[in-house]
C-alpha cells in the first residue's frame, strides 16, 4: 500500500493496535492495585526485618543513611505511596517537587511506556528523537506566552546541569565578566560551581572557590520598602565596586531551600532596572517553582516577562531545561551533553505539561491558588489553635511552608520526623528560622488531601507537647 | 490468603499475569517491525520535505544545527536505526557509546517497561525505590571483583554530575588541596569545573577559570619508554612545584575525546606509585570506557585495581555513578541530588549489565576483544589498500579509531559526513591528528556488522579521491 | 692606644671631629638659604620656559603628566617648598603624609648625612647595619607602650610591601583561610594583591582578581549606632557564609583615601570581639595615620591595643614596617627582601620619631590635637562664612578634610587646583562625596602656618564663585 | 645681581662653596679610615660579647636569626667590609648584587650627600625633584641604545614593586588575559603575586594562589638544541591550551635564584617569535642582572633589544624601575606610589650608572667580561685540583656560580658558612643542584680581589675534606 509505504516503520509500530492494547492492559492492572492506597497505613510487621536489611544495604551502598527511612515499593496512588515495609504515606514532598502527578498515575505510566518504546533509553546532543523537538518548542511557547523573548531551549538530565548551562551561557555572553550576583540563602544545585553560588557553607565545605559570587539580601514580606531598599543599596555598592564584572543576576523568584520566601513584582522590578542598565543578564532559576504558582513560570506570575534573559526549569518537568534569548547563543562550542534526557523523562515531561494545563493549575483563580488558599486556611487554623507552635504559612501556590515552634533546626527536624512517622512526608527549608515545607503534587492534589495532611499535623501537635515556642 | 497479605501491593501488581502479557505483546510487536531493519536504506523522498521542516525546527529550538542531520524515528534493530526521513543507518557511534544494545532491543524495552511501572519517573536522593539499591550494590561488586576496595556508590543522571561528585569527594577529602593533575587532551564533561579540567580550550571559551589543573603528557604507544619518562618527569616537576596542593590525579584509562589512545599497565603503574606516595587520590573516569574492554572497567584490564580511589561510569550504563573508597566519605553534606536517575535508566542499566555479561563481552578472549580483532583486521586491510588514507587503527576493545588521510580537521570531518551519507555513523576524536572513532554496541555487534561498516568505508574511499594523504 | 684599638674603625670614623664639622657646615649653609622661604611666592618668569621643558620631560618619562605641575627645586623651609620655577608653596600634603618635618629641616639633613656615611646606600635582609636593629626595637617599644604585644618588626621600603608582608603573615598563620574582611572605600596600596583589597575599581581596572575580599560598611560619625549595627550585621553575614575562610580583618583606624572618616573605639570594639572569637587576625594599616593622632598609632588613641595582631606603618617614618605578634612568625621562608630600607631612610626615620616626641605631638592635649583644633576652628569659620561651600571638617589630628561645595569630583578637583595655584598644596580623598584633605607636617606645623592656609582658602573662595553648593 | 636673582635658591645653596668644602672634608675623613681595610681580619675578642648581644637583639626584633651572623659596623673599602665585631670580610655577595661600588666608596658618599641635601628624604608620585626626571631619562636612553623602544620609566623602591608594576602594566594592556608564562625555577620577588610567579613552593607556603602561571623549562647550556626544543614544545602546548589567556612572558635572561643558568640568544629568539605572534608581552626581569654582563642590560648582550616590551631593573641601581613601551601606558589609574625612591637612592643610582660606565664595565672585552674570565680561570683551576668538589663555573659576567661537591643543600650551605667564617661572603642559589653564587661589585672588583677570593676557597677546600663528591 502506497500510503503505508510512505510511513515510517516507527509510526506503523506505534500505531499497531497491540501497542494500545498492551498499554490498556497495564493501565487497568495498575488501577486495580493502586486504587486501594487511599490512607495512611502502618508498616507490615512481617516485612520489618526485610525492610531493616534493605535500609542497611541502602545506607551501606550510599555511604550514609537516607534522611528518611524511605524505600518505595514501586506503587502509589496520587499523593499516597506504598513503602517497601508495607506502610502507606501521604507524600507532600514528592521528591522535593518532582512528582507533580503523585505516584503511579495512569497518565505517567502511559507516557513512560511511550518513552520505553523509543529505540533508545537515553537521548543526547548528537542523536535525538522527535519528542525532543516537541518538548523544547512547547517549553519555549509556554515561557514566551506573555512577553518573554526566549529563543532557544537546551534539555538536561538535572537541574544542576540546566543551571550550569545557564551560567555558561551568561559568562560566555558577558565575557570576561566573571562574577554573579545572587541572593542571600539562595540554592542553585550541587556541582562545584553551583555549590559556590549556593549560600550554604556546609554544602561547599572543603571545596575550592570556583566562581565569584556577590550576595544581595532577599525580599522580606514583613518589611517591603525597607528590604527592597537594602537590596538596592547593596546592589549599587556591588555595581560600583565591580563595574563590568558581573555576568548575571541569579534569582529564584521564590526562595526554595532558602525558606519559601517569595519576592514581589515591585522588589524585582526595582532591582532589575539598574541590573539591566548595567548590562547584566537576568537568570531565573525556576527548577523548583515551575508549575507551582498561578502561571507555569513564577516570573510570569510576577509580571517580569520582559526582564528574563535565561530561565532554568526542572523537577516537575521530569527533564530539565535552560531557555535563553537568541542573542545569547554562544559563539564557541561550549554547550553539549551526551545525555539531554531519558526518553521516559521527555515523554512524561510532555504529559506533565498537558496535565498541569488540563487540571487547571494556572490562573489567578486556578487549582494551584485554590489549593494554596485551602492549605493556608488549614495551617492558619492550626496556628490559632497552637499559638507559638505554628508561624506562617509562607510561600506561593504549591510551595507552602510554616515555621515550627522556635524555628530551630532541632525543632524543625523533630517535626519532620514525627510527621513522617505519623504518615505525612514533608521536609525542611530555610535556616534562620528553619521551616517545614510542603510541595503537594499540583495536578492531582485535592482539598481532601490537604485536610488529611492538616489532620496529621494536628494529631502530631496534640501528642507532642515539647516543641519550644517562639 | 495469608501469604498474599504479607506481600506488598507493588509486588502483587508486578506479578499480575497481565503485566507479563502486556510486555510480551509489546515485544512481539516490536520484533515484527524492528526485524525489517537490516541494511542501509536511503531516505524516503516522500518524507524529505517534512524531515527538512523537522530539522529546521530542531535547529531553531536548540539554537544551532545538530552535527548530523539526524532525527530518529524511534525504531531500530541492533546497530541499525531508522531516521525520521525513512533512511536506515548503521550506527557505530551509539549516542557516543550509550546504546550498548543498539536500538530497539527487546531486553531494553522490557527493562524500560519495568521502569515505567515504578510509581515515579525519577528517583532522587530523598526518595528511592528498591532497584536503586540493587544497581549500586551490583556496580560496587563488579568494580571490586579483583582487588579494588570501593565502598560506596552515588548515582547521577549524567557523566558530568558523576564526575562533579568525584571532584567534590576528592577535594573534600584532601582539603585544602585545590589542584588536579590530568592528562593533555583529556575530556571530563561539560560543567564549568569539568570544562576547566577538559583540555579543549574551545569548550571553555569565555568561561572563568574555576579549578586549577596541571597536565601530564599521555602515553604514546609508539614510544613507550620515552613517553612514560616524559610523564614522570612532568609529574615530579608538579609535585615539587605544588607540594600538598593536588587533591586528585584524574585519568581516562583510554583517552576518549583525546583520540582513543590507550594507556598501558606499566605507564600507569609508574605514575601511580609517586602519586599515591604524595597522598593524591586516583580517579579513573570510565564514563566512556565502561563495558568496552576485556573487563567491565578498563582499569581492571590494566591491572590497576589496587590503585583506584574513585571511579566514575556512565553512558552505556544508562544511569551514571561515582564509586569511591569508604574512607573518602565526606564529613559535611556536600553530596546530594534531586535526581539520582530515571526509573527507566536504573532498570535498563541493570539489564545492560546482564546483557554485557551474557553476551560474553569480557575476558581476554571475550566478545569485545574478538570483535576488536575483527574490526582491526578489516581496518588494516583498508590501510593496505589505501596507503596514506587510513592510519591505525587505535584504541582498545569496542573503542576503535583510525586517522584519516592527513589527520586534519577538514579531512576527518569530511570523512564523517561522507560516511554518514553512505549509511555509517561514526564521529571525530583527537585533534592532532584528528581521528574517526567507532563505538559499536558491545553486546550485540557481530562480525557481519563490522564487515558491513568496513564495506561502507571501502566504497567511500573508492569514490572519494580527494583526501590529502599524510 | 688600647682603648682605641678596641673600637671599630666605623666608630672612630663617625667620631672624627671632621664629621661633625662638615655636618655643621652644611647645616649652617642650609639655614642661610632655607630661611628666606616663609611665604607664598609666584614663579619666576625667567624660569618659565625651562620649567615647561622640565615638566614636558617628566610627563614624557613617566608616561603621564603628574597630578600637579610640581617639580621641587630641592630646598624648602618647614611647610614651605621652592619649586623649580622659583615659586614657593605652602605644602599641606607633604608627599601624602611623608614629610613630617616639612622640607629641608636641619635635623633631617643631619640624619640623612648619618645615613650617607653608612658603608652602603641600601640595607637588606641578608646584610644589615646597626641602625636597623635600633629602629625595629624602637617601633616595637612604641607600639607596645600600652597593652599591645607585638614581638617582631619587619622593615620595608614601601607601605605596599609592609602591607604585603602583613597579608603574607596573616594568610600563612591562618592557612588555608584565603579571604580578607576589609572596609568599603579602604585603600591598602598598589601591588596586585593590595589593589584587589583596595575598594577602588579604577585602581584595579583590567587586573586579575588576586585575593578574595569581603567588605563591611565603615563607621558613620553621623549615625554611630546605626552604622555600627550595619557593620556588625554584615560581619555576621560574612562569618556565617564563609566559616573559617577569613585570615584577617583589615582596617585603617581612620579611612585615608576613603575620605578621612575616623572610626570610634566603640565601633571597633564591637566588631573586634566576634572577629577575635572567629580566630580572625586583626591588621591595622597605619601607613598614613602613624604619628598624626594623639598617640603614635591611631589604634592606641582608640584604646584598641589589646586587639592588634599586626600593624603596618610607613610614610612619615621614611622607612616602612610590619609589626606582628610573635606567635604569627611564619614557619616557612615566606618573608625576605633584598631591600629593607635605604640607610638614609632608617636614619631619618629614627630622627623623625625623636622629633615627633620632642615636638610634643602626642597626648590628648598634644601638638597634634592643638593644631587640629586650631585648623578645625579655622575651617569652621570658613564654613560659616561660605555656607554650602565648606562642609566639615572631618578627620583626626593631623589628618583633616573638608567637603567642598557639592562634593563632586569636578568641584573637589577644581578646588585642589585653584588652591595649588594660590600657593596651598592639598589633595583629594573620598569619593561620595569627594573631599579635600590636608596632611600638615606634625612636628613643625604652627598655628601661623594653619592661619596662612586658611587665608589662602578664604581668598580662593572670595574669587571663585562658581562652586556648586551642596 | 640679575644673574643671581634668576637662580633658584636651591641652586645657590648647592653651589655655595661650603657644600663642596663639607663634602671634601667627609671624603677625606672616610678615605683615611676606610683605607686600612684591605684584607680579611678576625673578630676583635673584646667586641665578642657586645656583638652576641646585638645579634640576639636582631634575631629577636626580626623574629628569626639572619642567615649570616652579619651586622655591619658601617664602614668598608671596596669589597671589604668591617662588621660590628671588628672582623673584616671580603664581600662577594654585596646585598645580593646591590653594592656595585662595594662598601664606603667615596663616590657613593658624595652622591648620598647630594641626596641628603634634597628638601625631602623620600620622593613620590605626587611630588618629585629634578633628579627623578634625569634618572628616568637616563635609564630609558641606556635601555634604548641598540634597538629597544621603551618609552616610559616608573621608579620604585624595590625590585618587587618594579615587578608588580610590570605585571600590572602587562595584565592591563592584555586584559582580560590573566596568565603569565615563566620559567621553571624563576624568582620574581616577595609580594603575594610575585611569590605565586616564583617557582619556589616554600616561598609561598600557606599563601593563597593569586595569579595563574605556566612554566617552561629553561635553557640547558649542556643540551642547547634539546632544551630549546623542550621549551618550544611546552610553549606550543600552553598556547594551544590557553589561547589568548597569557598577558606576558616573564624571563630573567640569566636565572638568578634559579641557579645562575644563562639563556642564549638562539634560545630566546626561538621562543620569542611565537610569543610575539601570539600577542604576548615580553618582560625581562633584570633586577639582578643589570650592570653585570657585557651590556647594561643582559637582554642587550643577547641581542634581544627588539623583543623587549617591559624591563625591570633594581638592586645595583639603588632605586628600582620599570621601563615599558609607550603603547602599554595604562588607560586607567592603576599605577601610582607614595614612594618612588629615596633621594639618596636616586642620587647614588645615577652615580652608579656613571661609575659602571667610567670603570669600563661593558663591552665584549669590558671589565665585567675580563673579571669574569679571571674568576672563571681561578675556579677552573680549583675544579682541577679538587675533582668532584667544584663543578662549573656557571653564569655570565659578574654573576658567577659553582656547584659544590654533590650539590646538596647541606653541602652548599656548609660551604657558604665555612667560607663566611674564612672571610669570604657568598650565597646559595639553584636547587637541583644547589650552587654557590658570587656577585662581585662590578665597578671596583679587581683581579687581585678575585685572587683573594679564590685563595680563601682554596684554603677552605684544603681543610674541609668532608664534602661529598658528586
Amino acid at each position: 500500500m502506497n500510503d503505508d509505504n510512505s510511513r515510517l516503520i516507527a509510526d506503523r509500530f506505534r500505531n499497531d493496535p497491540r501497542v494500545a492494547q498492551a498499554k490498556a492492559l497495564l493501565a487497568e492492572t495498575l488501577r486495580e492495585y493502586s486504587g486501594s492506597l487511599t490512607e495512611v497505613r502502618s508498616a507490615n510487621p512481617q516485612l520489618a526485618e526485610a525492610y531493616a536489611v534493605q535500609l542497611a544495604r541502602l545506607t551501606e551502598a550510599r555511604g550514609a543513611a537516607p534522611y528518611f527511612p524511605y524505600i518505595a515499593s514501586g506503587i502509589g496512588n496520587g499523593p499516597w505511596v506504598e513503602l517497601a515495609d508495607g506502610s502507606v504515606k501521604l507524600d507532600f514532598i514528592g521528591g522535593i517537587g518532582v512528582h507533580g502527578m503523585g505516584h503511579s498515575h495512569e497518565q505517567m505510566l502511559d507516557a513512560a511506556i511511550d518513552g520505553a518504546l523509543e529505540d533508545t533509553v537515553m537521548q543526547g546532543n548528537l542523536q535525538q528523537n522527535r519528542p525532543s523537538i516537541e518538548i523544547c518548542e512547547r517549553l519555549l511557547a509556554m515561557a514566551n506566552c506573555c512577553g518573554s523573548d526566549l529563543g532557544h531551549c537546551l534539555l538536561s538530565t538535572s537541574g544542576a546541569m540546566a543551571n550550569e548551562n545557564a551560567l555558561k551561557i551568561a559568562f560566555h555572553a558577558r565575557r570576561p565578566a566573571d562574577r554573579i550576583i545572587a541572593f542571600t540563602n539562595c540554592f542553585a544545585g550541587r556541582s562545584l560551581a553551583l555549590a559556590a553560588l549556593t549560600d550554604r557553607p556546609s554544602y561547599r565545605s572543603g571545596l575550592p572557590e570556583t566562581i565569584l559570587v556577590d550576595y544581595l539580601p532577599f525580599y522580606d514580606p514583613a518589611k517591603p520598602g525597607e528590604s527592597t531598599q537594602a537590596a538596592v543599596d547593596r546592589l549599587q555598592e556591588l555595581l560600583a565596586r565591580y563595574p563590568g564584572r558581573h555576568a548575571a543576576f541569579w534569582a529564584e523568584p521564590i526562595a526554595g531551600e532558602g525558606g519559601y520566601v517569595a519576592g514581589s513584582p515591585e522588589f524585582f522590578k526595582t532591582l532589575l532596572k539598574p541590573i539591566r542598565e548595567a548590562g547584566i543578564l537576568t537568570v531565573f532559576d525556576e527548577v523548583q517553582s515551575f508549575g507551582r504558582t498561578t502561571a507555569p513560570l513564577a516570573y510570569q506570575s510576577f509580571d517580569l516577562d520582559r526582564y528574563v534573559d535565561i530561565v532554568t526549569i526542572g523537577k516537575i518537568t521530569q527533564v530539565c531545561a535552560t531557555l535563553y534569548r537568541k542573542q545569547l547563543q554562544p559563539t564557541a562550542p561550549i554547550l553539549s551533553q551526551t545525555f539531554t534526557g531519558a526518553s521516559a523523562s521527555i515523554a512524561t515531561g510532555q504529559r506533565m505539561l498537558d496535565q498541569l494545563a488540563s487540571a487547571g493549575c494556572f490562573g489567578v483563580d486556578g487549582r494551584n491558588q485554590r489549593n494554596h488558599d485551602h492549605f493556608v486556611s488549614g495551617l492558619q487554623s492550626l496556628a490559632q489553635r497552637y499559638p507559638g507552635q505554628v508561624q506562617g504559612p509562607y510561600g506561593k501556590g504549591m510551595m507552602i511552608a510554616l515555621t515550627p515552634g522556635d524555628g530551630s533546626y532541632e525543632t524543625a527536624n523533630r517535626w519532620v520526623r514525627e510527621l513522617y512517622d505519623a504518615g505525612l512526608i514533608c521536609f525542611l527549608c530555610g535556616g534562620n528560622p528553619y521551616r517545614i515545607r510542603f510541595l503537594p503534587p499540583p495536578a492531582i492534589t485535592t482539598p481532601l488531601h490537604i485536610d488529611q495532611a492538616i489532620a496529621i499535623i494536628d494529631r502530631m501537635l496534640q501528642t507532642s507537647t515539647s516543641t519550644p515556642a517562639r
